[in-house]
């Protein structure tokens, strides 16, 4: 028997990167669903002054809304040079939700005047597990530095801006296997497996 | 006899506020000048990562390239949901140097979702004297809240949207002589006014 699993999220990139985290790590018997799978449902505003906050958030509600197992992640960038932000507010820094472009832009107009070697960031991915009896929350970083324009066509949100510490390479120049490898998201929902084969267990 | 003293500024309202402030605490002596009186001198970018950094950096650089003492201001709005940021990129943070209105517009943007009890913010202004043998950094501090849309017709900057704390209407609705007597830049210039009268009594 095959678990469902929600993911409270549109992007279908992010669906497959877990599909293949699963797949990578052997655990069976889960198939994982999307928002727009369950389009009776409306999901919550993300108001939360943490990544932590607003991923365990979207996983209870979630959770309550459709009675499926939910996986929720609240993820971002870190820019030193902004004390951490965009931070939560990294999807709709521009000011309208979800424009990468605008954001990538906005990001490099905000440090044209950053010298490199204050140019440190972090990719941050908190993700919450939340179903009968289970609430699991875990965060994978992943640092490195800002560009100063967007190389490399791979990838979504930041990824072209940002080089992982060790890579002459952005994020949107490596593979999906590659970054799956090395991503923040990568190490904190391979924190869930455990927790996601035991529900594929229990049916 | 006179002592002429460079404000390392081209808003005329930045002239006249440091000219009301000496006015009113009696200093006499000094004639202040902008930028746009030493055509001849090209001011240094701002790079630090704080304002003090910036202020002391255009003070000195004011001071050595014209041989005029030197007040320099850094000074922006710190917004605690964003860590303390736009901070030293105030006034270029929707991207573009010194558009007010597209500044103000992205902050309420990014702040739409956030809710009302972590709106607080304060203004923070660095200012520094550099002359012959003086080097003075201080720094004020206002508190308030920022709004849900701008308010005001006066000031500067993001005085529209911040309504400093004990107060009902915003920083741009205040009088000109109210908002020196509690403002972050006034707080610091009054600071100064020790040693700008003991420059002017040097002659």
């Amino acid at each position: 028997m095959t678990r469902r699993v929600l993911v409270a999220s549109r992007n279908a990139k992010k669906l497959n990167e877990l599909r293949r985290i699963l797949d990578e790590a052997g655990v069976a018997g889960i198939e994982i669903v999307g928002l727009n799978d369950v389009p009776e449902y409306d999901e919550a505003p993300e108001t939360g002054a943490t990544f932590e906050e607003n991923a365990v958030a979207k996983a209870r509600d979630g959770f309550v809304a459709t009675g499926l197992a939910c996986v929720a992640d609240d993820s971002g960038v870190a820019v030193d040079a902004l004390n951490g932000m965009p931070g939560v507010l990294s999807a709709r820094w521009s000011g309208t939700h979800g424009d990468d472009a605008a954001n990538n832009a906005l990001l490099l107009a905000q440090l044209g005047d950053v010298p490199d070697e204050r140019r440190g960031a972090q990719f941050v991915s908190a993700c919450a597990l939340v179903a009968d009896g289970v609430e699991v929350i875990v965060r994978g970083e992943w640092p490195g530095r800002i560009g100063r324009k967007p190389v490399g066509d791979g990838g979504f949100g930041y990824d072209p801006l940002f080089t992982p510490e060790g890579e002459t390479r952005t994020a949107a120049e490596l593979t999906p296997a590659e970054k799956d490898a090395q991503s923040h998201r990568g190490r904190a929902l391979r924190q869930l497996l455990p927790h996601l084969a035991a529900l594929a267990d229990r049916g």
